[in-house]
């Protein structure tokens, strides 16, 4: 059984879960994909520092040690950097490397650049984590619907603005008070504009939408409210009616185009996504044969995320590092009329 | 762009369903997998019978036109038959093809030998039509999820059960009169035994359950209690705590072994369950990183179904036809103890 060598790039709560799941499933990966996966390097900016792991026999502080290092077979990008990020996934390309990351951010920016890269390179990128954790959306969008025309994207994809509307709806406390419960658990961080702003959900729908629509998205353009000025009034509004308030980012296939857009919108009782709470991530896929396809599960978190890159890592061991498909393959389309602030009904 | 060609056997609601997509769908099909997919061959008992699309040209009532035709990379079972249809698959693997089928009496009762031919002649074998339509089970669990050790199955896996338990929530109607409804629309056959009473959903959670836990079961020694003794009194005593019923199939991870069972079951009402009605189906997987995902949608009808044997076919055309994983290596690990009668808490 030949080995498959792997080097992280960050040792944040990404980076730990994967070294964990590694440990503890070992048995599960090795079934799953015939051979063993082993982390022989882990990039770090500091190797002294203690991480409560032992990775000391693998740790280093310079990049051009992995890079050199012909044995390793995937570069894991889990720096959560965004400038550098994309430089590293570029580097490793280069050097013949497959690429698997969790960086929504770099992959809704610049993901164009580095598919074609991976595609000159003949090398596979792993994007599942970037979107909703866990989740299988990638995959199912590009693999398991791909026979379908899509026809909408719509999902609660942000798990710390998802758990502020919650304890708002169900425990009548203001939006800053939520905020700050929020931060003290970990689910929000201190600077939390990229969550509450609708940046990260943003960031998703992007992906998503670029992949089920054939088109590249400008990110920056698609209209985008965040949940920081909702107030417990917008809640009593929405219940009187029947509903709750959830941060919803939606793309829909319009007569020529594309229409997007993030914003808090009513969600009614019947609706899936009511009932989708707390840090909890959910996306309804529609399409024209398959109808609707919803998704719920874990949006973050270290062994959640972890599970999606190590799935991504597997999908290269499983078709022995020869590309099944590029995603720049899905983005050959003409490009549509696009309009990034999607309008119409605000009641899901 | 080299051309896929396949064969399909049988012309009925799936066959059809199949028919129509690659019609309709084409320029999806081959963004999705670089490869145009054409139905060279049609297996029918009666090549004169219309069948609402001219399949003239391709159609047959002799499987050795399809089996000696060299040309033919994929035979798609869909011939809704029991017997015949493990001999059609024998002999497709044997004759160096293939296979997608949506049979999943026979994988269930008879994948084993199946896989393990498979394995042999190095070819794939597609098997997500077989459970809950449209929704990408099969490819969650094999794949997305493979890197986790799955802890429980459950699910509501059979539509003509849950849209008889809806109407009878609902409605108020007692069970003859639904099921005499679901009949005249459509979703009950006319003889409902293999629905009502649970053996439908056995199979599909006998299939999940071997690739989740590496063990192949005794199909029919798994304890089924379908829905035709429920009454409304049933739902009366539900509904006074808070919840509803619906027909649930669950296998869970031990101590040393896996439980397994179908049965109607009490669902609260902040279950992910609780909401899904009519005809559509669900099912949460738990895994040791993954925690809990849960994948709602259609689980038969034409279209639905034939959007799970497209991208059976799409994955093996993306996968230039070397199997990129055996199903029969998810099952080689020691057989564990196994309960077929699932106990415990009758709530979910």
């Amino acid at each position: 059984m030949e080995k498959l060598n792997i080097a992280l790039l960050g040792f944040g709560t990404v980076g730990k879960g994967v070294w964990d799941l590694l440990q503890m499933n070992k048995d599960e990966v090795r079934r799953g994909c015939a051979r063993d996966i082993e982390i022989t390097r882990v990039l770090v900016p500091d190797v002294q520092k203690d991480r409560g792991r032992d990775i000391s026999a693998v740790s280093t502080s310079c990049y051009d040690d992995i890079l050199n290092d012909e044995s390793i077979d995937i570069v894991v990008e889990l720096s959560g950097r965004d400038k550098e990020a994309f430089d590293y996934m570029q580097k490793a390309l280069l050097a013949g490397k497959h690429v698997v990351t969790a960086n929504k951010h770099v992959i809704a920016h610049g993901g164009l650049a580095l598919y074609e890269l991976a595609e000159k390179q003949s090398k596979c990128m792993g994007i599942e984590a970037c979107v909703c954790g866990a989740i299988p959306v990638i995959s199912t969008l590009t693999k398991s619907l791909a026979a379908n025309k899509i026809t909408e994207i719509c999902g609660i994809m942000n798990g710390t603005t998802n758990f502020i509307l919650t304890k708002m709806a169900e425990n009548g406390k203001n939006y800053a008070d939520v905020l700050k419960e929020a931060q003290d658990l970990g689910y929000a961080e201190a600077d939390p504009s990229a969550d509450v702003l609708g940046y990260d959900a943003r960031n998703k729908l992007a992906i998503l939408a670029s992949l089920a629509f054939g088109t590249y998205f400008d990110v920056d353009s698609i209209s985008t409210v965040g949940i920081d000025k909702i107030v417990l009034g917008d809640f009593n509004a929405a219940k009187s009616e029947g509903c709750t308030i959830k941060l919803i980012a939606r793309a829909k296939r319009t007569e020529d185009g594309v229409e997007l857009g993030v914003s808090p919108i009513w969600v009614k009782k019947d609706h899936p996504f009511y009932s989708v709470n707390n840090a909890d991530n959910a996306v309804l896929l529609k399409g024209n044969c398959c109808e609707d396809i919803t998704l719920v599960g874990r949006g973050a978190g270290s062994l959640p995320t972890a599970s999606a890159v190590v799935a991504d890592i597997m999908d290269i061991a499983r078709c022995k590092g020869v590309p099944e498909q590029s995603f720049y393959s899905l983005l050959n389309t003409d490009l549509m009329q696009l309009n990034y602030d999607l309008n119409g009904n605000k009641t899901l």
